[in-house]
């Protein structure tokens, strides 16, 4: 199901900034009894990468209207919001009248085995580099050729996230996903101020383990600090929170700290976090 | 006047990953009595943008087949050629059976003033820098936020282009042409194995330059070694080469340098260069 602009359909104009330059940001939600999940954050995080890239944000209220009638009735599925500066004319310069485009999607949720949560999974390091640009560092823009090269790497589905360096070889992320580790009972994740997305499940995180006394270090981090960790997990919308229980050939133990997270997650999502 | 996969039209998919991950590439294309210039180059610096993201390039008898039903007619035009992935399910990974998309479509060619190629322009820094990528620069893909933010830091008339740093501080590119300078009757430009876009018209001037004897030295360089250059000019495939007469506070002569390079490209084009 495709809202495009409100209507009912499933093409946009070709000369729609988002198709010509990926001029545009989107949010990737999930949708549990009818109801987005973490919607405010969503939108927040959205209404932040519009004013980043000066594209006026569309009525949060149209877009609370349009998702409550897109998720009505929906058990579990994932909803996409896409926003765009709009249709403009060749080049690259922004239209004097900027008039942007929304196109909302629902699909199906993707049907992970639960052990995914609960035993952890098999990633790999991406030969693909994050580039560095403070501009759009955070933002979850549609610019995402480098996540569509490194996802492109890998076809054995026993592995489940590749895991991304930035080209002075920082970890930052996964391709879809934001990542932790413990050391010595510490919480780590990379500081997102050159590359990466912002994730809101990392926001969340951040805020939790702030909240219950074992704040997360925002830091830049090598594939040493990474392998040397004792705990390592992953996060995104979708997924809640997977711990990794191999990377290439090291394994890891799904710890005390990647349960607690998870627990507070659970409890936050619940209401009573 | 448009063309999708072969149907006049001017909708694509919203889940082209064009649309919704900047996934394709583009070339643009100056059309003079019904035919592309230099549409050879164009062509294979598409083949070989394509092989880097890893999709099927299109069958160039068909690229061309439309080429010339679109331009037939056409005196002076824009042909805008837009490949990308195709239409794809939700997340990164590529479909398994990629069935690329192509869009053409021509546009008025711009109504330039002749005094820009005879007197040149005016240029400014754009603060926006261009990120570092190994894997993607050179390429002319759909990931154009740096530029589009780049142009829309202006918006004063009688600047023209607006010249691009890289995030260390190199000077690469203005935002929808490739630069050039001359110092000490040796011409420069900048190498574009972190960033950039490896234009068309560079490529001619690089090779014409080399055939009359007086090559181009590809190298990083500074802000201070552009303003204290001889010469400055900037190319691409609509405006051909315009000299710069000043950026910011700075003013240059339109010299022996750049016009001799005028003159290659102009016999070049005319076919007895």
């Amino acid at each position: 199901m495709m809202l495009i602009n409100g209507e009912s359909g499933r093409l946009v104009e070709a000369a729609d900034r988002g198709f010509q330059y990926g001029d545009g940001l989107f949010e990737t939600i999930a949708v549990k009894d009818g109801r987005p999940v973490f919607f405010f954050q969503h939108l927040t995080r959205l209404k932040i990468g519009c004013h980043k890239l000066g594209i006026p944000c569309p009525d949060l209220q149209i877009l609370l209207s349009e998702t409550n009638q897109l998720c009505r009735g929906l058990d579990h599925a994932v909803l996409k919001l896409i926003i765009t500066r709009g249709v403009g004319g060749r080049g690259y310069r922004p239209p004097d009248l900027i008039q942007p485009s929304r196109v909302l999607s629902t699909h199906p949720f993707p049907n992970y085995p639960l052990e995914y949560a609960t035993h952890g999974i098999q990633a790999r390091f991406c030969g693909t580099r994050l580039g560095l640009n403070p501009a759009l560092a955070g933002v979850k823009h549609l610019n995402r050729l480098e996540q569509v090269l490194a996802r492109a790497e890998w076809d054995d589905s026993a592995i489940q996230e590749g895991i991304m360096l930035d080209v002075n070889g920082h970890v930052i992320e996964g391709t879809m996903t934001n990542l932790f580790y413990a050391k010595d009972t510490r919480l780590y994740t990379a500081k997102l101020d050159q590359s990466g997305v912002d994730g809101i499940i990392r926001q969340i995180i951040i805020m939790l383990s702030e909240k219950h006394g074992f704040p997360v270090t925002e830091r830049m981090f090598t594939l040493d600090d990474l392998l040397n960790a004792d705990e390592v997990f992953v996060c995104n919308s979708i997924i809640g929170i997977w711990p990794i229980r191999q990377i290439e050939a090291k394994h890891f133990f799904v710890g005390v700290m990647t349960k607690r997270i998870q627990t507070c997650l659970h409890q936050f999502q619940q209401g009573d976090g």
